[in-house]
């Protein structure tokens, strides 16, 4: 389409000489009686008149064996494939020693170039802490419940009509998106070797409209938050639904929008913001990864050393989510009867945890009465011990819903 | 400082070899006492051993003359000089012809990775619009009111006590600062070769609190905005004080920050946020422009074909600020009478413009009352013709205050 584009403005002659498909079936006619679609992966894998590979067909297996081969026969990959890089740091290994680059744009923020950022951007700087709503469809959810005063799963039901969400929401509503999205974000900016299997994440299937009810009350939004905070030589990561100060600029981000929040040693305060989902908006970041290899390829050849892609090793360990503290939004369910406040109370305080406000709403139907604390800077290990307690109390009913508050300095 | 990073991390040796400044007297005397400090440009301009020359000496005629020569004696050039680059895109034409590169992240926006993020990752998209608050010093002004409820004069000399104003402001206040920026952003975006000469720009140094306090109860906030728009092939590009809704992101960019948004075909919408101004978030992008250089030369040599540094020259007309139409908030100050609001009225009617909203203030203390109104979009030559006849009314005082109003659809 923007081929003349490219050729006048840039120098580039950028052709789709091959596409491959595992499900023929769903692609549309065009495509797949075209002359470029091929029955085999290796017809692509193996043509020497191929410089650049993009691999959009997802999942873990096949995906690896792909890349693995296309940098070994010596072709730059691109590819928007979150879960892999997010398990598999070694295709970089493969990369640098084809003298090949990985680009990857696509697998976080959709069209936020916050990977170029990173890369680039940001070479001069420490990174200190990054947050990030990664996941358009968590965030088309909340924002829809707070919008409409709708339950959980309404709101899923409209995201899956509209198509933000799929017919199986586990990953995005589960949070696991998300923390391959973190893990991949984690590695480029502190160094790190990280796996996604050992950070901690909770989704949101969970929260009740009355939580963001509440939380806005209280001057809050809910958002699902990858965090990512470098302390001395720990790195604490972890994915879960969190209380945002509604002036904060992560509470304007709505619907299936992205945004990455850095705070860093010299530029201080960064916010990268956009369309996270989508094919138009990954296409578009697929297609500047190609052209920025293309220009390194017409200015250097196809060898090609850029260490850039990810930063030599530095150990960090990581923190365990047990170890962290902060504040905590707590909703209890209690049965509405003297002594109730008291028994919590008096269970937090001998967990060394303190309460910053509390609420008691009333409710005429039910003698079932909802609880909301919030509390000041607590250690998670006590919070969980806390809770455990309250829960067995026999005047509470369900499990509490617990969410964890980021409180930023003032600008 | 981060020698030994960059050149561990990206196999890059990187050296200030020499430094020089037109002011010997005020630099820090570690420096000025250096062995690298020259006491003439033109030894590091002739020096073979240079392969990099930073110009951060603001100004127009010697910092061209040193871009010049720079780039014919064969040196890539870092520039923070937004002055000179929004009127002298011939430096792009010359770093060509020599196979140099100029890069000038750090002119526009401090530490927001804009200039890369417009050069590299919409290079397969087509932006449509875009909207800037690019004035740190501007932004800090009007957030500084609003928060405070103080006068512009008060809200300047604070910003002036913390360094965040010059003593001579006017560059900043009056929007001079930020139509240099927009310059450069405009034919960035879309291929022109304006000069900021005939763009339309307005500061903000005849907005008072009471401005700001009323769009607040009307659900807006005040911001100095620049504007870039195409539509079909003209081009608005205006500089002035703006009324954004409350809700909308930039609304949220408070204080020193700046942020640029950008509505594109296929991102949709995206929004770069950051530190625009101070020493750091500058040297941070300078820094960062250098080690994206060191690594092409690694990859390339020294002669770097980066054709997209500046796109093929499109030709858009630049439409005259009279043709524009937009909603508009005005303030009047009239003589507390009846009948007045009738011939405002009846004025705005006759100039075909119509209101959406009307308030007018009760004061005790004078008999001159403020009429805040908003009108429904309408076309700025009737605005200008209808303003101009209700100035000439006995019972209006003082000039009225203008501002124009931007909406976007929700998210």
């Amino acid at each position: 389409m923007r081929k003349v584009y490219f050729k006048s403005e840039l120098g580039l002659n950028i052709d789709v000489s091959k596409v491959y498909d595992k499900k023929i079936s769903s692609l549309p006619s065009g495509l797949k009686n075209s002359s470029r679609f091929v029955k085999n992966a290796n017809s692509i894998l193996n043509d020497p008149g191929i410089d650049i590979v993009v691999e959009l067909i997802g999942g873990i297996k096949d995906a690896r064996l792909y890349i693995k081969n296309a940098l070994k026969n010596g072709k730059h990959v691109v590819t928007a494939n979150k879960a892999l890089l997010a398990q598999d740091l070694g295709l970089f290994n493969v990369a640098r020693k084809n003298k090949r680059i990985i680009k990857f744009e696509a697998s976080v923020g959709g069209s936020i170039p916050i990977i170029q950022a990173i890369q680039k951007s940001f070479v001069a700087d420490d990174i200190i802490s990054l947050y990030g709503i990664v996941n358009g469809t968590s965030n088309y959810i909340l924002s829809h419940m707070q919008q409409h005063g709708c339950s959980f799963k309404d709101a899923l039901k409209e995201a899956q009509q509209k198509g933000y969400a799929e017919k199986n929401p586990r990953l995005d509503i589960e949070g696991i998106d998300s923390l391959h999205k973190l893990t991949i974000l984690a590695n480029l900016c502190f160094g790190t070797r990280l796996k996604h299997n050992n950070i901690y994440c909770e989704g949101i299937s969970c929260i009740q409209y009355s939580d963001i009810q509440y939380a806005d009350e209280l001057g809050y939004r809910v958002k699902l938050l990858a965090i990512a905070k470098k302390i001395a030589s720990r790195l604490e990561l972890r994915v879960h639904p969190t209380l945002v100060r509604e002036d904060h600029l992560l509470s304007s981000v709505r619907g299936i929008y992205n945004a990455i929040y850095i705070e860093s040693t010299l530029a201080g305060k960064t916010l990268l913001f956009g369309k996270g989902a989508g094919g138009t908006p990954a296409g578009d970041a697929v297609v500047s990864d190609i052209i920025d290899i293309a220009c390194s390829v017409k200015n250097s050849g196809m060898d090609i050393e850029d260490e850039a892609m990810l930063k030599k090793k530095v150990n960090l360990k990581l923190k365990n989510v047990k170890d962290i503290s902060t504040r905590y939004y707590i909703r209890f369910m209690a049965i509405d009867k003297p002594g109730v406040l008291a028994k919590i109370s008096d269970i937090l305080g001998k967990c060394n945890i303190s309460i910053s406000s509390v609420t008691q709403k009333e409710r005429k139907k039910t003698k079932i009465v909802p609880i909301v604390m919030i509390t000041h800077e607590a250690g998670e290990l006590n919070l969980q011990n806390a809770i455990g307690k309250i829960k067995k109390l026999n005047i509470i009913k369900n499990n509490p819903v617990v969410m964890r508050i980021e409180n930023w300095g003032e600008e």
